[in-house]
């Protein structure tokens, strides 16, 4: 059974501040709660239907807290539109982020990136081309907001996404010789660049690009240049769709 | 002065139905409406605040009916949560699609994309990457919805995007000899397979990717390798992104 006190806290847990405050986030549905099952991150709660807990084959007896409810119930706590059989609350991972670990790979850091659908759907992407730590600015979305979350496709639960001052993280990459990308419109054609496959690749805000005082630690910049024919064609690409296409490139030259 | 009648006709066009009785759609904020003015698209209908006619250089008598408005009035006609200074009623075009126009260049087809956001996006890549040409299987997710027509970024005012029995064309482009590729788990690695720059380009929907009747008529089978080091990475990228990264791969190789 799910107790109200239950509910709301499963509820509350959609506050950005109570999430910070007690290091838990919420993954919902079936696919997603399986991968938090069997990933790194210790479960403080998982909540699903007896149905659930029939079919999967993981030790579900991992979680601190094990609840059994019905499927009312559980829509009742569900934030999602189409509930499914299961919920769980997860620790936020510890991920404390020393240069070192940047220096061998290529990493990706985001300037003010809003948009909860653009942040998941990078955190899916660099999982898929082995991208392990995400550097976000301090005001980038928050990648436990529950949008965050779905968009990512569980890959929230292996790549590390550091909040972190941006500008002085990359200043640290420039003080140790680690090459540092960004796009910008005047860049180089990506495509006729050489790229290293050790480097921070910068993507910026969506309607903004990326900020003064970051493009001032960019030593290498790039861009994807438009084929339009008609000279008239869309102005920019969406972020993650961008971001997609570069780590596509840096990546293909590892054949 | 908007009325009360004018209001309930936009809001009328969020319904496919009346949207596709009427060959008309609606787009919104003052970005959009500007390029709705430039297109070549025939306006139906501009209502806009004094500001917005004030501010702009492009001329606004082109649309058949014209409405100054206060901005109360216009929060009340528009479907976004922060409403702009002007919204258009736009003629849909009349695009007849023929197989010779699609036997010189790279088209995209969609076999039963349903999130508009995803098809928004891919509209808007699709223009940045120069391509005409979006077949859609007639189960896609209208292209003239709201959220698509927001996620396109203006793009729906240019690429040129067709409902139709999608089988039936790709037998068409076999029988030319247009080269039909598909992503696949099992294909051969983009990286390494050779592309043409003609041809069409099949992406599949979100959870099932491309049905086995789609399938039946696609030659060549590509696939976007992982470079997940730990082998429990995602399972698969968005379907968005998969095809910016195979609309790169085809498009750099012109260089």
């Amino acid at each position: 059974m799910l107790s109200k006190n239950k509910i709301k806290f499963i509820h509350s847990l959609n506050r950005k501040k109570t999430r910070e405050n007690e290091k838990l986030f919420l993954v919902e549905g079936n696919k997603l709660v399986l991968e938090a099952i069997s990933s790194k991150l210790p479960l403080k709660l998982l909540v699903a239907t007896p149905d659930f807990y029939e079919l999967t084959e993981l030790d579900c007896n991992l979680a601190e807290e094990v609840i059994e409810c019905s499927a009312e119930e559980l829509k009742k706590a569900s934030m999602l539109q189409t509930p499914q059989q299961a919920m769980a609350v997860v620790h936020m991972p510890n991920n404390v982020l020393r240069i070192n670990q940047l220096t061998n790979q290529l990493s990706i850091a985001l300037d003010f990136i809003q948009d909860p659908g653009n942040l998941g759907t990078i955190i899916r992407m660099a999982d898929w081309f082995g991208i392990e730590h995400l550097l976000c600015s301090t005001d980038t979305v928050d990648c436990y907001n529950p949008k965050v979350i779905q968009a990512s496709m569980g890959a929230i639960l292996r790549v590390n996404v550091h909040y972190i001052d941006l500008e002085e993280w990359l200043e640290k990459a420039n003080q140790v010789q680690l090459p540092v990308y960004g796009t910008f419109l005047e860049g180089e054609n990506i495509y006729q660049s050489s790229l290293s496959n050790k480097g921070i690749l910068v993507m910026g805000n969506e309607g903004n690009g990326i900020s003064p005082a970051i493009t001032r630690k960019i030593e290498h910049k790039i861009h994807i240049p438009s084929f339009a024919t008609n000279g008239d064609g869309s102005e920019s690409l969406n972020v993650a769709t961008a971001t997609a296409i570069c780590c596509s490139e840096f990546k293909r030259r590892s054949y």
